[in-house]
């Protein structure tokens, strides 16, 4: 069944989302359950990692597998899961690490003490470290086939390293209380926000073995909706519910930090959400993909934008 | 030319470990050279990075691939150093945050200040998180057969995760004012120190093909060379120079942590240390291995229970 992306509410999407999010669930359950890691360890890591979330970039990974192979079916799935997985605990181990005093010094996340403020900054610092060590082991480790594994691996941790996600949180860090330019703030965006869900994208295309086209293709749709992302959290920041957020907002604004509203107002600012999230959809081009999963990908564009928390 | 252990005395390793020592630091210098990671945070990483130190695992890495494949030659290094200088990446990030404040809270490595201490704690935590990834990358884009490299990978990440490194140097944050006991000290060393090197052993014989009888005698050389190696720093701590060491020392003392002095006191220390260096020479055995890379690994181990710093 496809669906059609003009008329399908955004509840549905969610409906969609949340039994994708269930699988991914159920592989993170796995994490740290043996007796090989300390326990004291595993209860932090695990605090932070199964403290709910959307699990956008494991679902993304999943969905732009299965639109490059339509018939990979259940066996796809089953060697891409674990790899998924290690993109949620990289996700988790850089909001461990944002949070501690040192950097954004947050004490709320998901509606819960962050992870220091429960068990201590040295509990925390190791948990992310912990967290994104074993992240890559299990990519590693997904049952596909070794040469498309590792060139995944490769992006995963280009997009979280020094070039990507770290690199990112440093020109953020160095920003506060500057002046940004546009093109300053879309390159640190596209490093904070934008490379990992680009690479959940490209990842989930290079593990079903999908040619050049389709490839480029979703890291594109994964570029574009990493930008429409940042700008909703932008917004959200400025005008949504901490409650529901279960997150302090308006941090941004007390850190005079660079965002999209105070760069170009609200109005704006929704309207190049807007526009990013069309560039998304579109770029997922019908000719190349799945219907089916296509349609997926389309919808989770549209309610990344529209979404309230 | 091969070496007879008994009669050839320490500095002429030093020299034999200098010379492959550079062939690593050729590599490392490569690092964050482009100009697609941000200055200030290359800076802060190359800091650390290239600031010396004995690149033993890197080293073991390669000699232990050396001793698998003989007649490997050039063409085996060329494949296995940058996994090698992802093992050194590794080693770096664990030194820069257990040095933080909130974990060991130490200002002086390797003659210089600590990385907190040079640039500030986000700034050091963010350095850390970039090699620790970035290591992967590299480790990843090793230029030999994917499975082989997909395996040291995987090693790697487990020698360096939940289950290895962090959760040793949890255990050793728990222990600090605690007495342990041998059995629990062995656990933790293994953890902390042991697991690394064995894995960099480990690591060298997967990325040269090796068979089982192999690789697990090399997994054992670098066990046995990870206790021999912890006793020593341990003893150091007590009895050695802190100019010469670059880093404070009577550290283990004043934090009340339990060490092999403090378990055994200085004589039944060294004792063990020899104990286990003479297991990590005998892994190496002769039948199995290369007769030249087979005497390095053997004075290695020599060297490392021997050394003044």
């Amino acid at each position: 069944m496809a669906f059609d992306t003009a008329h399908v509410p955004s509840g549905d999407w969610k409906t969609l989302l949340s039994r994708r999010a269930a699988l991914v669930e159920a592989e993170l359950e796995q994490t740290y359950t043996g007796d090989d890691v300390p326990p004291g360890l595993a209860r932090v890591a695990r605090y932070s990692l199964l403290a709910g979330g959307k699990r956008l970039r494991p679902v993304l990974c999943l969905a732009c597998a299965r639109a490059c192979a339509p018939r990979g079916g259940a066996g796809l799935d089953r060697g891409v899961l674990p790899f998924a997985a290690g993109l949620e605990m990289i996700h988790t181990y850089s909001l461990i690490h944002d949070d501690l005093p040192a950097m954004d010094d947050d004490d709320l996340r998901r509606g819960r003490p962050t992870c220091h403020k429960a068990w201590g900054e040295a509990a925390a610092i190791l948990a992310g470290d912990a967290l994104l060590t074993d992240a890559f082991g299990r990519m590693a480790a997904a049952p596909l086939p070794p040469e498309r594994v590792l060139e995944a691996v490769r992006l995963a941790a280009r997009a979280a390293g020094a070039a990507g996600m770290a690199g990112g949180q440093m020109l953020d860090l160095n920003a506060e209380g500057h002046a940004l330019s546009c093109a300053e703030l879309v390159d640190l965006n596209a490093r904070k926000t934008g490379a990992l869900l680009a690479a959940a994208c490209e990842c989930g295309a290079v593990l079903a073995g999908a040619d050049a086209a389709r490839r480029a293709a979703l890291r594109r749709f994964g570029e574009e909706l990493g930008i429409a992302f940042q700008i909703t959290d932008d917004i959200l920041d400025v005008v949504g519910d901490e409650a529901e957020a279960g997150k302090n907002l308006r941090h941004d604004g007390r850190a005079a930090k660079a965002t999209w509203p105070s760069l170009l107002g609200l109005d704006a600012a929704r309207a190049l959400a807007e526009e990013h999230c069309r560039a998304a959809e579109k770029a997922v081009e019908p000719a190349l993909f799945d219907g089916q999963e296509a349609d997926f990908l389309r919808l989770a564009a549209r309610y990344l934008v529209s979404r309230t928390c």
